[in-house]
């Protein structure tokens, strides 16, 4: 199986990139194409002696971070996550994997490999450690003006993913809201309630965010706006955290001891969150397998992305993304009105 | 000065409700109603030999956490919360401070104390603890389907508490959204900042949920659904947190000996994001001081509310909330089409 890998996205792009796909190639998780600037990449990849299938499509533009995606991709035809997506379309490749502009990913995504099925709205999936291991949250940005119906959809494509790809037999599935209670809620919350109702598949109600860190569901669905904000809510509340314990520890030596007798507890916890551990988690709802990734992604994290590819690929997950019902407006409608 | 208490509102009343008050007329902020149970009220009073003024204002009803409240109010028309915002709408208090069910509260405030001026949407403020000291959120749950002028009103009451009872000059108003550039957001945020470029106050732009707790940005508005949200991811994660460092400590001796001497440090941190020392933050946008506590306020928390609503009395908040222009339809068309 060939994966195409932008070797060029992220903060530690080359380097880590590579470093990443040679070591899933050497445990022959797959083949390997880097599509990326190919001196830069012979540079890479002579420092590592790979034992894996590795090969080079060369392209020296890419789209940055802080570049807008659609005006990216429209001026950049040969940008490597274009490229790399390329790949995929053209069956020359069976996934891709970036820990790039994530906007671009998505945008390159949509306009090459094209929407699944009966999907109105492909959704970005991320996978939350919690205190029950990783769980799943969608939509964290794709789609930040939602309707209940999108929201249905999310369900249904994050149900599938945990099922198939992570595993997860029967999985508890949840609508991120502001009270459990079925009546709580604003109209997108209390429509896509109605929906999920009856959808095929183990709906559990309401979840508050407070709730999703302890893991007891599989899969909580939201709009991309609230999931965006929940995310990056989270990093920040993390940094602040670190810097005010750091505050603290650094007034007085009895913390500072105590710290430095904390330090295999504290690397315990880093790994417990690390997702490194999870590599990526994909975009969902388009024709064709495309991995996200954190941009500060290192090379633990791309190997393992690609194992998540490889899983995704085995599992059949496009084509049964292909298969989902979709929610029609009507439907919604008839949700609605039934409460 | 008289503050009306809700004193059977919150986890842990009506002891260390009515501590508080006891507290804050002890030093001589208030004179204070405490509104409940008489016989348990004097049981209370009997064990602190109260110095300042407190008298008791009966009523055995009281709307509990988990009533729906709308219903509740309905039905006990002498709730506690009720009896209490009634004083305030009467005169014969300045304001009414409670713990107990934020809904009932707001729902009491608007019926009985009616809107403010040109205000639509009253909103519920929430002081955030940062690494600058505690910051100004709202909504954090009483507008959970905002328009864009709804987030502008939001942006001058937040404004005017922040200078006037925060005391902090030409505060720095934010905008909650998913990236920092204008042409970021949703329908509804790529409104309200078209509105908010032209409004009357220290407008900073996008604010990202990341940015939050590094306190850079005095007031973040945003809508009530996704304050809700992010206070409660917030609160989750404290928790979650919690658990797993204890589980890492607890595997060792060495960290369990490196957490003793940590004590210290971790009680300096408790400290910083103890909200029981802002006490509470108003419910901004109706005819009186409503100040909304912690439903596990204890008596410091209390005493701390009461003294906010002494504070907002003395500002003039009402009169100046009352004031305000307001944010018609009209302007938010305007505002938007000129982008």
């Amino acid at each position: 199986m060939k994966i195409a890998v932008d070797a060029m996205g992220g903060d530690l792009a080359p380097r880590e990139i590579v470093r990443g796909a040679v070591a899933a190639a050497g445990e022959g998780s797959a083949e390997i194409i880097l599509v990326g600037d190919q001196r830069r990449l012979e540079e890479e990849l002579a420092l590592l002696h790979p034992s894996g299938r590795i090969e080079i499509y060369h392209t020296d533009q890419v789209i940055t971070m802080d570049e807008q995606p659609a005006l990216g991709l429209r001026r950049k035809r040969e940008a490597s996550i274009v490229v790399a997506t390329r790949l995929v379309k053209e069956g020359r490749a069976e996934a891709v994997v970036s820990a790039g502009s994530t906007g671009a990913q998505m945008a390159a995504a949509l306009l090459i490999l094209g929407r699944s099925g009966k999907i109105q709205r492909p959704a970005i999936a991320t996978l939350i450690p919690t205190l029950k291991g990783p769980k799943l949250l969608l939509d964290v940005g794709a789609n930040v003006d939602c309707r209940p119906e999108h929201l249905y959809e999310f369900a249904l494509m994050g149900n599938l993913y945990a099922a198939r790809v992570m595993g997860i037999p029967n999985p508890r599935v949840g609508l991120l809201n502001i009270g459990t209670e079925a009546c709580k809620g604003n109209e997108q919350t209390l429509g896509a309630y109605n929906l999920l109702r009856g959808a095929p598949l183990n709906f559990i109600g309401n979840v508050e965010a407070r709730e999703i860190l302890f893991g007891e569901t599989d899969v909580i669905v939201c709009d991309g706006f609230v999931g965006n904000a929940i995310l990056k809510f989270g990093e920040g509340l993390g940094q602040a955290l670190f810097t005010m314990i750091s505050r603290e520890v650094n007034k007085s030596l009895r913390s500072r001891m105590g710290a430095a007798l904390l330090l295999p507890a504290l690397r315990g916890l880093k790994k417990q969150v690390d997702y490194t551990e999870y590599g990526g988690a994909p975009l969902l709802g388009v024709q064709g397998i495309s991995i996200i990734c954190h941009g500060s992604s290192n090379a633990r994290a791309i190997k393992n992305a690609i194992k998540v590819a490889v899983r995704c690929v085995n599992q059949g997950l496009v084509t049964a993304l292909g298969d989902l019902p979709g929610a029609s407006e009507e439907r919604m409608v008839k949700g609605c009105q039934s409460n």
